[in-house]
């Protein structure tokens, strides 16, 4: 197929005047989600009440979205699940690991991985006991630090700071043959780019689907486990709707077959009837147009930028295979900078200490919002309109 | 206060023709819940988009939301955080429970909790190591099972199936005599009756929202941690929003200022949306009055069944003090029984093997209502209108 972006596009509910550089933190409203959401809230928990359960197909709907998110990460139908959080999910794949792999002790992470993906190795390493540590290298440094005292090496594809791209496929062969594990982490890949994880041998895959998979705040993560693995991992985060039969109320547990073990409680349903609605555009995407595109719109962008803003420091790699779908800028008055931008239209964010990062997602970007956004960036940074007290406030969130 | 159910009544949006008995399991849809949420998607997503996490107030929701839940329970309020499901919670406060008292390694609860609770306790206790250990016992034998080997007890107040309730605080007591620290899960009892977690010196307690509090199909758990344990209790699943300084992304984890560190990952904005509405319900509720006619319905429905069906076996204590806010009669064809009620309106729920269940929710139920639904279960038994075939084939969800 060819996309027709200009067709995704329209299907977003875009706030006039306003250029979304930050799908890769928050995606944008999907028309249809409005009413989705709405028909999910009145016709089915209003009309149908508990019956919704199966009338509507609440309980089956986790394994159905989740096939629809194995596509666009390569994965083999029926070995997606979705819900809880990414912390969660990272928890639940890093503690079925640690279990495949009872010889060693170690996690191998880097230090550009997001940091919730520490602290949850941090906190499973001291339940799991004193012999368990976290190890965290530079992002560059992870294929050397790769040894046989490496249990797991638990990585996020794309760094949220610099937008660096890691080479999954060379780090989980080298993992491979080191006799360790690998995870990986798709919170900034799924809808990016296309993910390949069952030809680039991942053993877990996690992520989350309100960034570029677009289904709103707080909306559920997901986890794929290979095939081989499916029936051998077993999960430490035992919840009853990943038992094999969890309306046979069991005392004791038993898990549910591949992946659905690796459900947990009730499902979120009104954040994955957000979900469902965005995959139906996503339905519309050719993923090697997605990357065609985002490349297109990073270069724009970063070729831009540079030329009228000297001052800010590309962080993101120039190279396109090193690339992920955002550019970061670092400069000291970052934090201004995106509040003066944010104030003129130019939604992108700050990551602390020094990073101005921009998403591009070409679902509802295109070459004119970045050149207007340039344009902005420009004018702000040449005539130092974020020099203002007011922007320099931190927020709760930044 | 005195609270007028007729008014709560009128802000829910009840099918026309249902009498609803299962907001045990899941409540009816407030009416402003739809509004709500339709807001919280068109106008906040929709228009805020990622500024919406400090324009709406997303972030700092959940802690709103569970000083909200607070007074239902009993609690301080900035002791209850809301989020995840309720098997995380069960997770989280076992967890640090038993890091807590670390001398020992037995966790007891009874075969009248929710297997989740178990299956999680499994989970953890594999996740610890060998010396853990689940024990379980009878409801009624809990009192005398706890001693000097118990670390943790993990008690569900009213049981799932019988609606049989624990005394929590003697329960406790006793637990805290042997040195045992004690979590409640207060699934069945938050908006169920008054809970007073603090006076009844529970150390952790944990919930659901989507029962009796009406916050929608997977809406949010909740868990409170005692003030005297608040700062000391260290989190097993340490996410990134449980940190102290989640935006400042260092690579180490911190805990968070008290219950604030049972945060885990991103809220679920949505649901919390729905659970919002709900709460302006629970506002206008006195809980007195609530029990008062909790038992009031709950005491005609055990007279009008038990007099139109002797064979029914009654499953519920006939003790006020030991009833929760629900009653269940045991059958052997409980499950038809139950399907043909439900194709005549009186809806309840079937729990496995032979449990009829039926929730008393004043909020929305009333004692015309409660006369109606004994008139058609008494003409189902009567003229054994169950004994269909199609009654008799399981769904997926029971």
């Amino acid at each position: 197929m060819t996309t027709d972006f200009a067709a995704t596009r329209a299907q977003f509910d875009l706030p006039e005047g306003v250029i979304y550089l930050d799908g890769n933190s928050l995606g944008p409203l999907p028309k249809m989600a409005a009413a989705r959401v709405a028909r999910t809230v009145t016709e089915e928990w209003g009309q149908m009440l508990i019956t919704g359960w199966n009338k509507a197909g609440w309980m089956t709907q986790p394994s159905r979205i989740g096939d629809r998110i194995a596509r666009l990460i390569g994965a083999e139908a029926g070995h997606v699940a979705t819900g809880d959080t990414l912390s969660i999910k990272v928890y639940q794949a890093l503690a079925s690991a640690l279990e495949m792999n009872p010889g060693r002790k170690v996690v191998l992470s880097d230090t550009g991985n997001f940091p919730s993906d520490l602290y949850m190795a941090e906190g499973l390493c001291r339940t799991l006991g004193p012999d368990y540590q976290l190890k965290t290298v530079a992002p560059e440094d992870v294929l050397d630090a790769l040894d046989e005292t490496v249990a797991v090496m638990m990585i996020t594809e794309v760094d949220y700071r610099t937008g660096r791209r890691h080479d999954m496929a060379a780090l989980t062969a080298r993992a491979h043959a080191v006799g360790a594990l690998a995870i990986w982490d798709l919170a900034h890949s799924a809808g990016a780019f296309r993910v390949d994880v069952a030809n680039g041998g991942a053993d877990f895959a996690v992520g989350c689907s309100y960034k570029y998979l677009n289904s709103g705040p707080g909306g559920p993560a997901f986890i794929y486990v290979a095939p081989r693995h499916a029936e051998v991992a077993r999960p430490a985060l035992s919840g009853w709707l990943g038992h094999a039969a969890p309306f046979a109320f069991d005392l004791s547990y038993r898990p549910g077959t591949g992946v659905e073990r690796m459900r947990v409680g009730t499902p979120p349903i009104l954040q994955l009837a957000a979900l469902e609605a965005s995959l139906d555009i996503w339905d519309q995407v050719d993923l090697d147009d997605l990357r065609r595109v985002s490349l297109a719109l990073t270069d724009q962008f970063i070729a831009g930028v540079e030329a009228a803003c000297p001052d800010l420091v590309l962080a993101t790699p120039r190279t396109h295979h090193d690339r992920g779908s955002q550019v970061s800028f670092r400069h000291p008055e970052g934090y201004a900078m995106m509040q003066a931008l944010i104030a003129r239209g130019v939604i992108g964010d700050f990551r602390a200490p020094d990073i101005l990062r921009f998403g591009f997602t070409p679902l509802f970007i295109n070459a004119e919002d970045v050149a207007r956004a340039i344009a902005i960036i420009a004018d702000v940074m040449q005539n130092r309109l974020w020099d203002r007290p007011e922007y320099k406030t931190r927020a709760l969130v930044t």
